[in-house]
């Protein structure tokens, strides 16, 4: 079945604190938007219902407009299980192996589609996006963690078990901190955004003593990865060291990406990646350092923002439409 | 067009120092097989020749034999493209953009395949070997270097230029030892069969003062690292410091791939991994240690041996043949 004009999908990316919503045509154009919150507190059967009543609500909103919604595509976090479209661990939502597919289904009865919401947002770069130009995709999403898709000829590696592309689990420093996964060293322990904000408190708390103009009382609102990006940018010598750390390490992460994927292109989204030339140049520098036999792969910013998940929900409820 | 009875791949694994090579019908059963040598010195015009020689003469046994020789597949080491059938760099055999399938195609006049020879072995592995019970597959080849393929539905992966799977040119040791790609602390630098022997007779040497009954001369033979291996099992306290050493930054490699690509089943080959429950046991816990929120592969030592690039030669060729 193809799809036609006034047809969309019905999209839902699903993340701890909110939901991102839209309908979305088959060439990528949102027709719609809206915003919820998760309130992942309720517990997992609430967070379900919300996902379902929303779903309706947007096919509902579909219909009044005059479009058809002709399936539905939802993106949580965590490991997903895309083949049977069960999402299998979502700390942040909760879930615990719950069938959001069947459930959706027989909720709204349309063809639905499970997803991760990385490897959607990926999915969406790669064929809407930064990455537009090359067949072969790493997106990489530095946020509070650091999570990965490699996508080839438009499809996400999913893994055998729903699980692939971790990329911030991957050890880049044998004697660094301890990984909120329980192991010392993972990548994003050290460049994630909230690695990097907590590592310049540390310094900046140990240097008190009068190391740093800009030391803060004990009990001080924490600084961001953004604020830690622009003191580096000012000079600021604790800031720039953290940063450099940082960036060493991503680019000890991402040369690891190119040696196993070989990609044309590595496209960077979530919140660190706004840091923009401030990252990109000495990434590009640092990543250039390391690779040696490897072809070089184009380094770039994300285009597609925070929506880069619900439209990548848009397009695995698109494809399989184009299945027989 | 499929394949029937009779019909048979002529299948070259072309390496630095000899060339494998068979006649492999389409149930991957070997009709028959050779080998020679590459003699690599002569440069590359003389390997290409000898290639296309001796891929015809094995046209020319089948037919002698009442079978239908209906494909060629050739794999080389390096970087390999694939899609242009052109071997873009092998250091070993001194190939330099050599765009062997053409030349195979105008030679032998059999619809041709170029492919790479760890992910040929991978192919193999994945297709008629250890991994045969798993849809997605990790094959690791610890010899002189380290190489890898990730093998998914049947097909390796290849990269956007040829060059995915250089599991050897991770980083696991930013303060360890020189790689030959020029880096510091490349996996292939720690856990290679030629990095244990190498790290061993340095330690021994170091050690010669007094530390080690076994310390020999200088200007001595160098201990394989299979030697090391069984010094290890022996309880000799370098040797056993040695294995750890590369058991442990193999193990941190293959958390690293586990991470991103999320397999069933992880197959060992090369010389190392014949060094069977010595590796595999404290490998096996390693790696278990590593894993945290990932499910745990299978670990098992490869079959095929040093066929299996051949087989994943003939796997490539008929593979092109179902093609429509």
């Amino acid at each position: 079945m193809g799809v036609s004009d006034g047809e969309v999908a019905v999209a839902l990316d699903v993340g701890g604190t909110g939901m991102k919503c839209a309908l979305v045509s088959a060439d990528g154009v949102v027709r719609h938007a809206e915003r919820h919150p998760t309130d992942a507190g309720r517990g997992p059967d609430a967070v379900v219902e919300t996902i379902l009543a929303v779903a309706e609500g947007l096919a509902g909103k579909a219909r009044a407009d005059g479009l058809t919604p002709n399936a539905l595509g939802i993106v949580v976090p965590g490991v997903v299980d895309e083949a049977r479209g069960v999402a299998v661990w979502s700390a942040n939502v909760g879930f615990r192996d719950v069938p959001l597919r069947d459930l959706a289904f027989t909720r709204l009865g349309l063809p639905t589609a499970l997803g991760h919401d990385v490897r959607a947002g990926g999915l969406a770069e790669a064929r809407l996006g930064a990455g537009r130009d090359g067949g072969h995709v790493l997106f990489v999403a530095i946020g509070t963690g650091i999570a990965a898709a490699h996508v080839v000829a438009g499809s996400a590696a999913t893994g055998a078990h729903g699980a692939a592309g971790e990329l911030g689990h991957i050890l880049v420093r044998p004697d660094g901190p301890a990984c909120g996964c329980g192991r010392p060293g993972c990548l994003e322990a050290i460049a994630s955004a909230s690695a990097v904000a907590r590592r310049y408190a540390e310094l900046v708390g140990a240097a008190s003593d009068g190391g740093s103009a800009q030391a803060p009382a004990p009990g001080r609102t924490m600084v961001t990865a953004a604020d830690v990006a622009a003191r580096a940018a000012a000079g600021e010598q604790v800031a720039t060291r953290v940063w450099r750390e940082a960036v060493e390490a991503l680019a000890d992460g991402l040369a690891t990406g190119q040696a196993l994927f070989d990609v044309e292109t590595i496209v960077l989204g979530g919140g660190l990646a706004q840091a923009g030339a401030g990252l990109f140049d000495p990434l590009r520098a640092a990543l250039r350092d390391r690779l040696t036999f490897h072809r070089e792969p184009r380094l770039v910013p994300a285009v597609l923002g925070d929506e880069a998940g619900c439209l990548g929900a848009a397009l695995l409820a698109l494809d399989q439409m184009e299945t027989p």
